[in-house]
């Protein structure tokens, strides 16, 4: 058993109120108990999503549903929107499934430019773009909104926003941008353990599908769209993650969505002031920094790796020491979850506290 | 919350010790503490499921993990054994792989005849056969050590055996059958809850899948491989349930298997007496009845839905009315889990308590 709370951006640290939900009793997932708990949760996550589309509960991480809209959406080719690692894997996971792709690439930290994807559409090759809303690898936040106008003007494309880390973190108006997939996890910003993915699929991905061969059984939108007809799953689902989910969305909004959003905001401040006064800078453009995480560019030249093992030893906290091939360049401080203003800043007061070891004299 | 205790072929009812497992706090799924954990698991689902090859944790229903054997194995065709509702469903999921499929098909609650099959795979058509091991639906188990006799005569078919309701509960000898894929779910005879599929896969599985397209990722056998050597999955995993299921290999261990194996067969005989003494019968013949549950025949022409709801809102214990098309022709009586002769004949003793206002008259 861990000795250290978790702040590295997901999973991220689980409340006792949601840990104690995943021990409610079992039932059968055809029994009118699952109908009832399922049917409980769904107005929630229509409102959380902010959309009218089912949202539907899928037994996988949110990889899973990423290759299930891969599969059910592209006969033509994917455009991949890539800008840090989760968003370049896209791209070996649609060739994966033996489809067409290209890359829209920028330098991991940088957004996507509107304006470049608007040209790229416009050669009439695509009929799928994915979209990492917060690189969680880069502590970056796309410009959503921006992005969503671009794709307005191409209506045979459809898009897939993967919202794992900014999910009810900032508000994200699903089907006033148009998106036609939108997905989340469980184990971060909704701050449950991992097992659990969301998703909310759209009335032209529904047609979509309708004309697309080889869509499989496990991830089938339309198989998903028959079973939550009935308040089901198609597949038996993962039982205590949604009791977790349902003592979550009520805490949620219990707290108000929009508090939440701005507890996100004010604490990711807290953390950026922090960055700012030790003299670290971000990775990305303050501009498009993400509100859930943030990414420090280790410009300092701090070591980071003793500083993440020695503030998990000794002070009991685990932050992030960068991801894939910007480990050790950056490293990563998640404010996601149930955090509060006393929380981080017991955290940056116990980084304060051994920083200076790891630092160069 | 459910105020009735499983007696349902799945989920089944959990121990307060594996629901208490599931409160362990989550760490990375890229940290030393989860390979630690992964690598705990491993030896022990080896030792249990008879096999040198890797044991892959799998973050989905059993389906997830049998459609990903569709997509990483078969490029001729394969070859469905079906005998109830969830073997004559791999038809369908095979189909929506956009992959060629035939039927071996018998009535529901018969068995697959290895003779049968000898005579379809000589036809050189197949390279892939799918059986269930336990067909849940009718309580019938299928002679496994004779039809991997004939399958030991075609190199070139690979096997995948469902064994989601056997698992645990008979032997079942991986390695020495040559079974290329055992699968099974973690809500059935491992009594957890649902959401993680446990799947072996050998060497010449792994060989056929270097040589087809279009495996995707979430389901990619050559990535769980990758990830195995690491001490990890290649995607986010359900980590609670994998909590949980350390501690029911421990459990199964501490109980020895031999034990377990023994307790199921004794409670099965226990549910058979109860059968044989009201007169009802088996639908399956008894040589090919079930270890794990009963599926008893209304040949009394009992209310079933009548029976079921009392017991359940009047005794609190919830048993089945019978699967698909069978509903009210058959009701089923799971003996799987952590039940032992005291549980059992409560149950049976709170059944004979109201049954009678069931039968006709």
């Amino acid at each position: 058993m861990i000795d250290y709370k978790l702040h590295i951006p997901g999973p991220v640290n689980v409340s006792s109120g949601a840990y104690q939900a995943l021990k409610t009793p079992v039932m059968g997932h055809r029994s009118p108990d699952f109908v009832d708990l399922y049917n409980k949760c769904q107005p929630l996550l229509q409102k959380l999503f902010q959309t009218e589309d089912p949202v539907f509960l899928c037994t996988s991480s949110a990889w899973g549903a990423m290759e299930g809209a891969v599969r059910n959406l592209t006969k033509k080719k994917t455009l991949c929107c890539t800008c840090g690692a989760f968003s370049d894997k896209w791209i070996d996971v649609v060739q994966r499934c033996d489809k067409e792709v290209d890359a829209l690439s920028v330098e991991w930290g940088k957004h996507i430019d509107p304006n470049a994807l608007d040209e790229k559409l416009s050669s009439g090759e695509y009929d799928l773009v994915t979209l990492v809303h917060n690189e969680t690898s880069c502590g970056m936040m796309n410009p959503l909104e921006d992005i969503m106008k671009v794709l307005a003007k191409y209506p045979d494309v459809l898009s897939v926003v993967d919202t794992v880390s900014s999910f009810s973190v900032v508000p994200i108006q699903k089907d006033l941008l148009g998106i036609d997939v939108l997905l989340t996890g469980s184990q971060k910003a909704l701050a449950l353990p991992p097992g659990l993915a969301l998703l909310s699929v759209s009335e032209r991905a529904f047609e979509r599908a309708k004309t697309i061969k080889g869509r499989g059984y496990y991830f089938d939108f339309l198989e998903f769209l028959k079973n939550h007809e009935k308040g089901m799953t198609p597949s038996t689902p993962v039982i205590p993650l949604i009791h977790g989910l349902l003592y979550t969305l009520e805490s949620i909004f219990e707290e108000g969505v929009e508090n939440r959003f701005q507890r996100h905001e004010q604490l990711n401040n807290q953390v950026h002031q922090w960055i700012d006064s030790k003299g670290f800078e971000l990775l990305p453009e303050k501009k498009f920094a993400s509100k859930s995480l943030s990414c420090v560019k280790n410009n300092l030249e701090m070591d980071v790796a003793g500083f993440v093992k020695a503030l998990r030893e000794e002070k009991k906290l685990a932050i992030d020491g960068g991801y894939g091939k910007i480990k050790g360049k950056t490293f990563r401080i998640s404010n996601m979850g149930n955090e509060d203003n006393q929380s981080i800043e017991f955290l940056l007061n116990q980084m304060d506290d051994i920083i200076h070891r790891f630092l160069p004299s």
